[in-house]
């Protein structure tokens, strides 16, 4: 039996389209970035995370730290961890660096639904759960 | 009997997100201002281009031509023409201009479709195009 | 002589490219509507936050908790008020609701600095701070 | 001496932020692939777009032609060809296809400027006209 799911990590490059006029990354396009490694996070534990169903998963709460800015062309990684599983909602933290230098850090609780109508909280299906376990993390 | 719309035009200012490293409007926000262009056009038209139901706009092209860049914080005007309507089909004009400078010239093609699926192209309902006329251009 | 300003407030539409296919907005983009109602506060101080020159305001943290969605074409207002100033930071509070229901509640803090190189933090210019002060927060 | 280059094809997958609520990719999204093609294929010519000097490259027009739409998660390929070398011009074709089947088509021409100020045009510097050539184009 395949090994659970705590971690994963995308690696790409700094779109044009990203960078502002200070040239630096906008910092609304880390949010895009934290989203980028989930759906891959999900992709590597065999999952999709938006199958179009009767199961959604909007967002409560999402926050960025800022340590360094990143520019056009550059290349670096975002990892996504599972911080904490509830019983319907799941916190992960998302460590972006380039080259090992920190650049940002966020977080963002999620929190899986029935859509309905009405849209309302419901367990993790077992599908999810058996996949994926909180990660050991270290300061 | 109200009169036929073939013109509107939005008014805004070019926010930080939008402008990159040049300094200067991302060359693809100008789709997004046509589009904002459009909806406003058929808001004043009395009508709603998504209404979640069964009809659909699929865009077939979009082009624009640049004759001037955009910067943080101008207010530009974006006027949205009809151009010609045919059976399932409908073309637009956008002129993107700040203080009477052309900045940006549009075209844009849609097509009326029932959303199926099958996905198909449908006749323009009479409640559409009862309240819409081609605009008469000039140069 | 004028008073200084503690908050203010836009009001706009949600557009449809700001919308992802679970039909509400993306949840990066409260991050750029903040900013919007941060540019529009420093406007409405008689300020303006880029101004090009050796002044820079890097964001250090954002964070949104997401209460109830907004939906395409939904007009909303955003209220940006001062939280708190520091000697070199200030923190923002942004409250975004539909009519008058709350939608979601963000939180940034940006520094003052000059873009160098090397960039460093710097005192607020007299300018800035004596335009503004700390809103009074009740639950 | 190393072959010019008139072609280079990037892969990459549908991000769910780029995705509206007709559920495919935001049409202005596709300007966006076309810069990515566009920054890759001066990447594999040994050469950067972008270097921040005193070289712009402001695009005067840019069009596509939307076949078929693309979904989230969709893995799809962008073809960037050099279409034609003016003096100071630049005129390319993209060719976006999601396993052979054609998804879009666009064309986009850019000017070599020094960014003086005035920004005026320039002919191409030989480091750049050396390194790529016109691709031989088939129906």
């Amino acid at each position: 039996m395949s090994a659970r799911l705590s971690r994963n990590t995308i690696r790409r490059r700094v779109n044009f389209y990203e960078v502002d006029q200070a040239a630096i990354v906008h910092f609304s396009n880390f949010y895009r970035y934290m989203e980028e490694a989930e759906h891959a996070f999900w992709r590597a534990a065999g999952l999709a995370l938006s199958d179009g169903g009767a199961l959604g998963f909007p967002r409560v709460a999402a926050a960025f730290e800022f340590h360094a800015p990143l520019r056009f062309d550059d290349e670096f990684e975002a990892e996504l961890l599972i911080a904490a599983i509830g019983r319907s909602s799941l916190r992960y933290t998302c460590r972006i660096t380039r080259d090992g230098t920190p650049i940002a850090t966020g977080t963002m609780t999620i929190v899986c639904v029935d859509v309905g109508p009405p849209m309302r909280a419901i367990p993790w299906p077992a599908a999810f759960v058996d996949r994926i376990e909180a990660a050991q993390l270290t300061a």
